[in-house]
């Protein structure tokens, strides 16, 4: 773009344009991404944005130490830039090469570059609806053409509509959030046979599934599966996400991306944790075991819940009445609020405003929870 | 943009598009970010990321201690999504209000969040040419248009040239980097009055200097300061920095920054260096003392050296024969990295080209450094 010389400033009009006049359209008119209530105070059964109710593994906190040393001199020096350890860890982790892994500050982060990579105004970005909210926010930032695939209230996947679509990056949760539905390999692979675009599969969610994409990654340079520490390794707080891709995908987020993205604490940590197999085992284990047995508790209460392969439960609430909607799910989420049990409405989609997701707790959290609905019933049919 | 019905597809050549293929062109063709080496093994006198040379408060290692616990447990929760203990802190160090501070994962965050928020195909950033060689680079993430300002070998800021730019938003860094030449109050002013933009002046060196920008902000709502805990602070590890703006400004910020972009440790390490400002002053005064002891060293050697202001010396190194030059300053850069002193040479510029940047280490390092030249005057002569 040519740039006129100097002396035509005053044809605009100073100090008349607030900053949000000067910028981007399309940015004056974002919504933010509405992230879950963190209550700040004590007390609250938090049930609310999928945290492992279980600490991470101790060598998290020893790492941490061992980094911060006596005196914090470490933290003087800036972090590895590719955190290459880490890169090589979660490399190993899952049978791949180091270069077929990007490590970011968040998976949100690694989401962020993909749509930055990929979509465009010319270049739409596809995604399910239900799913993460966070990618239509992202295709805004980017002024982004976007395709909704929507889902009926089967939630079973669409194969045929995603493998036709003409979207350059196509984003799927699996298990899907809010529903905890899991799709199956078999159905991406006839995604990954017909659809030309780069295929998202984001697993937040799949240490607590049956099966995961990882193998199908070694035949399609065009998949890229997205992983966090933030919900089965209980590391929501120190902000690690990955991508593992073909190597070409790779290198554009590695181009794309801040180069000093992960920060030394938090390499220490997830390393620590990538490292304790077994403590990963266990935690996902003892939450698939409540998740399991809280599906059936829903299913003898005579809620419509979907089968979860995640961890949290999607339930449609019924009154005694045996009314359900969104008004009988506003309901008892305000019920439970009182009483501190904090779980998630979604009230803006038909397809999720009568039901609530609820995070797996603990079973003593859990307890709490079905004690408040019982409460709650009671009320209602009063 | 409206999105053609399934069935098109089969028009794409399937399977032929590699990710780069499928990438933004703008994007398959960008040139990532050099940043300085990260050495991984020891022994070396590490003098060309311009870290500071000592510890940060102790107050940190604490800090960090008491967030992860004995066990971790707080980490398995995200982190406070705006930051908020932490930007309040940071708003009453400056004397301004929390919603004039926006927090991110590092000042590299808050710069490409301004980019977005600011600069596209058809709004331009402007930015000044030798300066933070980031600048290009997240313009060239936006595809945006750019304007360059040159500087001349006076390294004089050119402030009609930038109060006349038509640029949408303008990038000076002050005290510049790599010259460590501070500009003005009273100039950035003059480009207030007249540019009717958004101005943003980073000021991740401001700590060194005689003067800040921080005063302006209350008469200048389209002034943006950015500011680091990387250098001052000693807290390049943690990646954290901030904006200090209108809160228009901020509001456009939250709106495009990550939600959880500040993770809990970091928070913490922050909030508490923060609030050491003994500490702070204690560091400044050392590395201000060594700065101007070596600025006088320079001068005695005979090399141009610019007045520094910064924590870092841009100096032009000359052989025993008075010669300066791109070849006798990549001299001296191979002489000193083969004796395992690190330093910074930015060869790509023809205004930067025969000089070396120094960061300003400790006492013994800029010994060795001083004793390393003196060794390689001879060398050269002999």
């Amino acid at each position: 773009m040519g740039w006129p010389p100097a002396g035509g400033a005053a044809t605009i009009p100073v100090f008349r344009m607030s900053p949000t006049d000067l910028a981007q359209p399309h940015v004056a008119k974002l919504h933010a991404y509405t992230p879950g209530l963190q209550p700040t105070e004590p007390g609250w059964v938090k049930l609310n944005t999928n945290e492992c109710p279980y600490p991470p593994s101790p060598r998290v906190a020893e790492a941490v130490r061992r980094e911060v040393g006596e005196d914090g001199a470490s933290l003087r020096l800036y972090p590895n830039p590719a955190s290459a350890p880490l890169r090589a860890a979660v490399a190993r982790l899952h049978g791949l090469a180091p270069e077929n892994v990007c490590i970011g500050n968040g998976s949100d982060d690694i989401l962020n570059l993909l749509v930055r990579a990929f979509c465009g105004p010319a270049a739409a970005a596809g995604y399910t609806v239900p799913s993460y909210s966070l990618y239509p926010v992202l295709v805004g930032m980017q002024e982004g053409a976007s395709e909704i695939v929507p889902f009926d209230r089967s939630m079973r996947l669409p194969v045929e509509r995603i493998a036709s679509s003409r979207s350059r990056i196509f984003f799927l949760t699996s298990p899907n959030a809010p529903t905890g539905v899991a799709f199956a390999n078999a159905d991406l692979e006839r995604i990954l046979a017909a659809f030309p675009g780069i295929l998202v599969v984001d697993e937040a969610y799949a240490p607590f599934a049956d099966e995961d994409a990882v193998p199908l990654l070694a035949r399609h340079p065009r998949l890229v599966i997205t992983r966090t520490l933030s919900k089965a390794y209980a590391l929501a707080g120190i902000r690690v996400g990955y991508a593992l891709a073909d190597l070409e995908v790779i290198g554009l987020l590695d181009r794309l991306r801040d180069s000093y993205n992960v920060n030394r604490l938090s390499q220490a940590a997830a390393l620590a944790a990538i490292g304790d197999v077994d403590h990963l085992r266990a935690n996902v284990g003892r939450v698939k075991a409540t998740r399991d047995r809280c599906l059936a508790e829903f299913a003898a209460r005579g809620w419509f819940t979907y089968p979860s392969k995640a961890n949290f439960i999607f339930t449609e609430p019924r009154d005694t009445r045996g009314v359900a909607g969104p008004e009988v799910a506003r309901a008892a989420y305000d019920f439970l609020c009182a009483r501190k049990v904090l779980v998630r409405h979604f009230p803006s989609h038909a397809l999720t405003a009568s039901f609530l997701r609820i995070t797996v707790g603990t079973d003593p959290e859990m307890r709490v929870l079905s004690e408040s609905l019982d409460a709650w019933q009671s009320n209602r049919s009063a």
